[in-house]
């Protein structure tokens, strides 16, 4: 048996290109002793992704060259050979970009599709709703009538994020890119204010939208508007460090935040984090994201888009701000 | 009667030069009710004042051009028509740089010049300390056996920092200019490592000297040195934002900090303060400085200079990192 896969064929500089990837047809094993044979049904696509295949020192190994892309995913067990999964189980791993997985089955996560389709898995109840959950329960910890903002507001994280806010009796206001981000945020998500800063100036559209100034600031995205940010924090305000997709694809190096001398005259605080670090309280967050979408307090949407060939472009994406909701490559018709 | 003062000519640009100030030579009034006349004794001169003259927004109103330097200060009433204060007591406030301020009695800290002499309270038994105290106690905390990294080591707030570090039981590296200065703190003051960052590389330096990373950062002086420091922060590391000497004389804005997606990896955080926001815990800070500085556990030295007329070049000292220990003017014989 074969399967597709998609490899790193050198590495990108800049925003990666099509030619920094390649798409092979492997040999696919059988499960070994206490393995498992997985259906690779959707890819989770992240902006952390860009950090995976950089040489750069981060937080993990970086994907080699010539080896498949790493990816969360959930898939469908094909064949088993551990005992606690049994062919036809939902799993959830590190599977990479590739329709068949044979991998340990240790460290899965078991997923019933029953509860929800298998795309909010890698959203609202994965990895994401888990960045969200915590960043603002841990980390961000608006009291009632403090004033949130984020960034990315319409991504993946950004969108539970402003509506967490919500629900710990915050005001949220968001900052995307578009008029129809905007409206989404506001309208469906009920956002009490979006900024659009593809058309407005960050800086006195965050003045106008917080007149309190900023409680807490949910960055994803770095650069300038971090900067806008911190001018407007408030006393003892807390800046929580999730991302900068701004500077992912920077040549030129990250910026730095010129601003950040506001933590010394407002006494705030910038904390960053990995949602891996908090994996010991996975199970709390689970429960109470689940419980929050089961009872349509939280909403959610998937961008599914199709065809393992087109990891690629797809994966732009998510830097060109074309997504709509949490993005996810469909590798199966 | 008659004073001298140092006013503010015109609005630096970069480094403050001898024709940005002016020595003028004013009438003295009499107090009012609730005032007193205060003979200045000792100016304390600190790199925030520099960001008091600039027109940036900051914590507070800047100096109007034309008006008298603000300065915190040391000296003794000379007339009193406040019922708190006799002529004769020596007291703590922000007098300016003059030979003689009329000022309301309320808010006035009287001192006792025999406990200890005068320029001390300007210094480790003043803001200075304040400020390592509560930087260290309150936002940088380290456990027994953390490492504990501090530039601007030889200033008034470094030098206290890095021995508070030990008293709290903690790894002291201190990051200064010179020689003369790293010997200073490492002989003198019981520092574990110092790095001259005039004649070392400041990033290799600290992976030698910190083999288990940073734990607490204290830092004095912003730009490359900030970012050497956050390449290098252990897992939860606090990195506590006191000051950023380096840049307050920049006329190309602040060089923020590149890598402060170090944070986001270690589970880090940065926290700024001013002295200022924990002033309803002074007295407890005083006490406890006080009791180290007695029992010999504290050690301070001050860099006393004489005369009103040199503040222009005396204050220069400080961002050419020429003074030794805690700078004070003395404006009497």
């Amino acid at each position: 048996m074969t399967g597709r896969a998609i490899r790193l064929k050198r590495r990108p500089v800049g925003l990666p290109t099509d030619d920094d990837w390649e798409l092979t047809t492997d040999e696919v094993g059988e499960p070994g002793d206490g393995e498992v044979l997985v259906e690779v049904q959707y890819v989770s696509l992240d902006p952390a992704m860009r950090g995976w295949i950089s040489e750069r020192a981060s937080y993990r190994t970086p994907v080699e060259v010539g080896g498949v892309m790493d990816a969360i995913a959930v898939g469908r067990v094909a064949a088993s050979a551990d005992e606690g999964l049994s062919e036809g189980d939902h799993v959830m791993g590190m599977f990479g970009v590739r329709e068949y997985a044979v991998v340990p089955a240790k460290g899965l996560q078991k997923i019933d599709p029953d509860l929800a389709p298998l795309p909010k898995w890698l959203g609202v109840l994965g990895m994401p709703g888990m960045t969200a959950y915590f960043g603002m329960t841990e980390i961000g910890k608006p009291e009632p009538g403090q004033t949130v903002v984020v960034s990315g507001a319409a991504g993946a994280v950004g969108a539970l994020v402003g509506q967490i806010a919500k629900l710990q009796g915050a005001r949220a206001v968001g900052i995307a890119g578009g008029p129809e981000k905007c409206r989404y945020i506001t309208e469906e998500l009920g956002f009490d204010a979006a900024i659009d800063y593809k058309h407005e100036d960050v800086a006195s559209a965050l003045r106008a939208a917080c007149p309190d100034r900023i409680d807490v600031y949910f960055d994803n995205v770095g650069g300038e508007i971090l900067d806008a940010a911190l001018a407007q924090l408030a006393y003892r305000a807390r800046v929580v460090i999730c991302g900068a997709i701004s500077q992912y694809n920077s040549t030129e190096g990250i910026r730095g935040p010129a601003n950040y001398m506001s933590l010394l005259v407002n006494h705030a605080s910038m904390t960053g984090f990995l949602v891996f670090q908090y994996a010991s309280k996975y199970a709390e967050g689970a429960r109470q994201m689940g419980e929050w979408v089961a009872t349509g307090k939280l909403k959610a949407r998937e961008d599914v888009e199709s065809g393992i060939e087109r990891f690629p472009e797809v994966f732009r994406m998510l830097f060109e701000g074309t997504n709509d909701g949490k993005l996810v490559l469909g590798l199966r018709e």
